[in-house]
């Protein structure tokens, strides 16, 4: 992988952004769903990041996770306290370069910031859908970043990139639209949930459906599942850390005191760090689109759906030159699930790179500055642009 | 560790079994909690199996994890369709031998199946505890059991045994009374509680203190927190489980279905089998019980208690010989923390043996039949009673 690196870890900021929208689908019929049900209107929110060259071959679009948004880099206004999730990567000389590329990142459909979703309004009734929302997959947020990608008018992506959630859609992108993606990065993920993951966004969701508020996610006029999306945050949270940061990061340290005080509350550092968490994130997400979003996870299996079962077989079609990776104390998506992958994409004969970085940060690794990822990603961005 | 080796599989049930009960701590004053708090009286649920010898010498001391109880194996009647939950390990001719060994199992304080605990009534209210409860740690579930063992005038134990939290009582009790235990048996434990671990059981107890019907733990005359305690166990279920176990378990196999139904519900087989689990518990369990147990298991730290933070130092005192084992597959108390454990008791000369058992099935293995299991114990225990 030596040809990748590159030592310049300079970078500015993307600077101010703009939040947009581009809608479709709101002919009858609207947007097919993988369900069978269709959803009209479209929407869908999103941000770019540097200037398309005149043959827009220059575009790479960045696929978010569960909890992301368009917001990937640079600030709304120079009054924001923080930058988009993934500015450390995105930005005039940093690893995904916006002096060279055009950078999109829409939000996935079913999410809640500003992409149709749960919290949406109904047209049909003139409320948000709640639980009337149709059950989506990844395939079918991959097809409306299609419907913006097309509305742009740009044939081929010059790379999809993405990790967790994020990473899926690069792969469905792969396998549903071979001839439109010339590289993609799949970054800490898989190509099917497996059923410790499962387990996990199945108790989430139990605690979201459990809250007295929950209403059967009819909750948009009353008071909303608080303490059921706090819990759902805080399983999750457990799972993107791993016994080995946790460890390093909180031990057994307790939270302000000097002693055990022997009471139900916050004691420990990591139990006060998931409370906060939790709190931090029900003031920012809706719990119905962290149903409808696990929901889809649950659902991936790229080979049952591209190749009846065989993994090899689900990637045949696919043209995409691939820089995948892994982190070693992923336990979400273990490397072992990356292996696999790079595995069925080499018996196609695809030119893939695997990477697996040792980081201690389990699976939120991917959004944590990492020098090795960066170079990984300029490195192999430039090669697959100059081909 | 072939001295141990015995290929005897076979082994009886213990038959007809009786749940007891001993009093103690009447008196003005109780029994002093590590806490400060004072607790009076207290009632202790045991059951023997096997008979104790002239001189009080063939004693084995077994020490249940969070959900267990005393009935450790055999009947209550004969129609009872279960056995106690470790009658793979417990009858005559087995791997723990009553027909060579006095065999006691009590259920520990704060738990809920018959010894004092939160839904025991408060003898100064007339009501049940609730939350009144003082909170407790393993050294006072120890100590509890040291007045039990007393009571029988027994002087010296032959071996005390125990996996999870009855793992770190197996280690609190050759801390605490190192006259007392001539060997010892943990596994599947840790000497103190990470802070993954932490995570996990703090999430737990959100969820059931999140339960609308909790009420701040007095709910004994109303509705109990029933979601929040099935919540609390599916997440419980899933740390005893492990990857690969649940790959080869439930993989992506779905639920009385052909095809994906797109709805919210158990449409896997891995979905559908904790929401029974946790539909199971709550017929069994206390809701509070839980929140006691899971916080004396965070509490605990044997290097904190009785080492100053040194390990090495908290076993200085010990006298036991000890077998510990750990298992591959147990992500809750990974094999390098029994290490640690190992390592700090050979630092003080102690006799120990050591076992890692190669296993799929998580932390539950140690509940699991496992010839392995059965021959080392049984060795161990014949070599400790011919010393």
């Amino acid at each position: 992988m030596s040809e990748y690196i590159d030592q310049n870890q300079t970078g500015a900021s993307a600077g101010i952004v703009e939040k947009q929208f581009f809608t479709f689908a709101e002919s009858p019929g609207g947007l097919k769903l993988e369900s069978g049900a269709r959803l009209s209107p479209v929407t869908i929110a999103y941000e770019t990041c540097g200037s398309l060259n005149s043959d827009k071959t220059n575009v790479i679009l960045i696929l978010h996770a569960l909890s992301g948004d368009s917001h990937m880099a640079g600030y709304y206004s120079p009054k924001d306290a923080k930058p988009g999730w993934w500015d450390i990567m995105v930005g005039p000389g940093k690893g995904i370069d916006t002096d060279r590329y055009f950078v999109i990142c829409s939000n996935i459909i079913s999410s809640c910031a500003g992409s149709t979703g749960p919290a949406s309004i109904n047209t049909e009734t003139d409320k948000p859908y709640g639980t009337d929302f149709p059950l989506i997959t990844i395939g079918d947020m991959v097809e409306a970043q299609k419907a913006l990608i097309d509305h742009f008018e740009i044939k081929s992506l010059l790379s999809v990139i993405g990790g967790s959630i994020g990473g899926m859609q690069v792969l469905e992108w792969c396998s549903r639209y071979p001839d439109s993606v010339k590289s993609a990065i799949p970054l800490a993920t898989t190509t099917r949930h497996s059923a410790l993951a499962i387990a996990f966004n199945e108790v989430a969701r139990q605690a979201i459906m459990a809250d007295p508020n929950w209403n059967d996610g009819h909750y948009y006029s009353a008071k909303k599942p608080d303490m059921g999306l706090a819990i759902a945050r805080m399983i999750g949270h457990i799972t993107y850390l791993s016994d080995e940061s946790m460890r390093l990061k909180f031990g057994r340290k307790l939270q302000n005191r000097s002693a055990l005080s022997f009471e139900f509350g916050a004691e420990f550092q990591v139990e006060s760090y998931l409370q906060y968490q939790g709190k931090k994130f029900i003031e920012r997400f809706d719990a119905n689109s962290f149903l409808y979003i696990t929901k889809a996870a649950d659902y991936f299996d790229l080979a049952g759906q591209y190749g009846s079962g065989s993994l090899v077989k689900a990637f045949s079609k696919c043209k995409s030159k691939f820089l995948v990776v892994s982190y070693t104390s992923d336990w979400l998506y273990p490397t072992y699930q990356s292996k696999e992958m790079v595995k069925a994409m080499k018996k196609n004969n695809l030119d893939v790179s695997f990477c697996e970085i040792d980081a201690q940060w389990g699976h939120d690794a991917f959004l944590l500055p990492n020098d090795r990822l960066d170079n990984l990603i300029k490195g192999f961005l430039r090669n697959a642009s100059n081909e």
